[in-house]
């Protein structure tokens, strides 16, 4: 962060955290570091997962010069504006559910409404307690909703082959274990224990806790500098469609502006990031300028689908697994890695290494001239 | 400028002018336009001579997403850090001079001690102020210098074919004028005379000046704007070797910082421009990235030494013209044009018609898809 624990101060300091700025002090950074090792002529290629996928991408096509290539893991540069369609991303979480189990996807889809039934009653925020194993006494539904989406939500990004430890220790393709929990119960028991259960996988899959704080003091996920981003420029409209799992939603610019102002003070441009990097009809221009990008997604990763996956050019190239999920490629490798998980790393390397072999011939060539 | 008149009240606004700032203007502008005409779909080509010429190259660059192509006409973009010989301007200046008549360089050559010694004596200065026509008698050496010097380079940079008025009113081909007319001396004649009398083509070919205002109020040629710039980002340090016509300068980083901070209250970045834009081995870089550009040259501008004079790719090309000054190409077609000029913009609009060919089945490729 540009000013250490003071960066979230106000806008004054919180306005030098953007996207293009990253991008410039990555540029003055590599700069910096070939000079001072003596390596000005050393290729250099960028790699970054999520937000810092998108970033690398960015950076090869704004810094061609610095970078020769790039690696965006799970890099959703397509999630914004119109050009992905707004339910995407939770109609893909849904779809994993859905794929490990039909009546699991029903179960969850049908636990909001008998949430709401029972927290409308008498000393059903209690009951809720109880059953939720509230550290605190409930005030409102809304931090059992919020628990558990972000439990559905995380656990579909990281439905990882292996047992993994990203946003929490889970067992291997946690979305299938989920639903296995759901699916497990005596026919009678009721959507809410199920989907408790099913969450406790996320939250409590060491067993240590005792209770759950679900309601959260400010900021407890550290995600600030996150919304600050995306109250100014990334702006990725989002919706719950009937399909989806979750609730129906709908989204509208004005109340997300509104929203901005009263968090940050500040109005998002909502266009911007289009207007900078692109990304509408993004074949189209990347197929006769740019190159030497890799975009690998897991479709198992709801993010993907705001990813580039089809191939743009001969040096513009998608890779796809089907059972990938969030940057599973940037995780260490483990014995338990199944071949596709190996395999997509190996082309990876062998991409990457022809970049290089190429980017020689071509410094011998310039400096002969 | 971004704040009217206001713009060049403090730094605070001034900050602004920059040439990142200037491109994202120019893809929100565009941005706007296509989305306020309904023509989202229209390819936009982006033209600019000198800086302008600079923004241009890279605008495609950096928004090949928002252009598909550009027109850079004389855009020196290698005349920073030490890609280009710090010497080439000024040297280039001095060719221009000796191709068109060896004895008028050396006559402009020695004119600088000639001066430098009479200013030294009794009643010197006041001898030039008679020589010079000056309206108001000289304090310093210092004003008569910058005079002849902003003659002898402006006259170099707009060496046109033809009758122009860019800078000034000037014949065609205005340094062999002022070789004919500095040769056209008796031989007794001092260099002072001559360098006067050439010097008086630039100022005064209309013949409407009764005297000439040697001792310039503040920003006379409206270049404030460009000193900040040069005072940010924009560092081309330039220097006068023994080649040149002009008296032996060198450049310092250091001095020249300190010199802003007097002028503006700001340090430069001098190694800022490349870190963003690129420029060293520009080949290796763009050779397989970028695409769609022109650099249009004539060797007759001196700015021409800091352009792409070799093509870079198949679609990044250059366009040299042996007599052509500084974007000769982008001036009015008139009657008298020579064929080199007629056949360099017959070249320019044949090349920006094959991108626009290759544009529109590419946009109907991706349509399709």
């Amino acid at each position: 962060m540009p000013f250490g624990n003071k960066s979230y101060k106000s806008a004054e300091t919180l306005g030098y955290l953007n996207s293009q700025q990253a991008l410039a002090d990555f540029a003055l950074l590599i700069r910096s570091l070939k000079h001072n090792l003596s390596s000005e002529a050393s290729p250099v290629v960028v790699f970054g997962g999520s937000y810092g996928g998108m970033l690398a991408a960015w950076f090869r096509l704004k810094y061609p010069h610095i970078a020769i290539g790039a690696l965006a893991s799970s890099a959703p540069i397509l999630q914004f504006d119109d050009i992905t369609p707004w339910s995407s991303f939770y109609d893909a979480v849904s779809q994993d559910f859905k794929e490990a189990s039909l009546n699991c996807y029903e179960v969850i889809k049908g636990s909001w409404a008998e949430l709401e039934a029972l927290s409308a009653q008498n000393e059903g925020l209690a009951e809720l307690s109880r059953t939720f194993r509230a550290c605190q006494d409930l005030h409102s539904l809304d931090s059992v909703w919020e628990w558990l989406w972000s439990a559905f939500v995380y656990t579909a990004m990281v439905n990882y082959p292996t047992e993994a430890n990203f946003m929490m220790p889970l067992p291997a393709y946690p979305v299938q274990a989920m639903c296995k929990i759901i699916d497990g119960f005596p026919s009678g028991a009721s959507k809410i224990t199920r989907v408790f259960a099913a969450a406790s996988l996320y939250y409590n899959y060491s067993r240590a806790e005792k209770c759950f704080k679900l309601e959260h003091g400010p900021d407890a996920h550290g995600l600030h500098g996150w919304n600050w981003q995306a109250c100014t420029e990334m702006v990725m409209p989002m919706t719950c469609s009937e399909e989806s799992m979750f609730p129906t939603s709908s989204f509208s610019y004005k109340e997300f502006a509104e929203d901005c102002m009263k968090t940050f003070g500040v109005k998002p441009r909502p266009h911007w990031i289009t207007t900078e990097f692109g990304g509408k009809r993004i074949d189209l221009v990347l197929k006769r300028s740019g190159g030497n990008i890799i975009f690998s997604n897991g479709m198992q990763d709801p993010w993907s689908r705001g990813g580039v996956l089809k191939n743009i050019s001969s040096s513009i190239i998608a890779l796809v697994t089907e059972k990938g999920a969030h940057h599973v490629d940037f995780r260490s490798a483990t014995k338990d890695d199944p071949e596709w998980l190996k395999e997509l790393r190996r082309q990876e390397v062998e991409i990457i290494q022809g970049w290089i072999d190429q980017y020689y011939p071509d410094l011998k060539r310039t400096n002969k001239e």
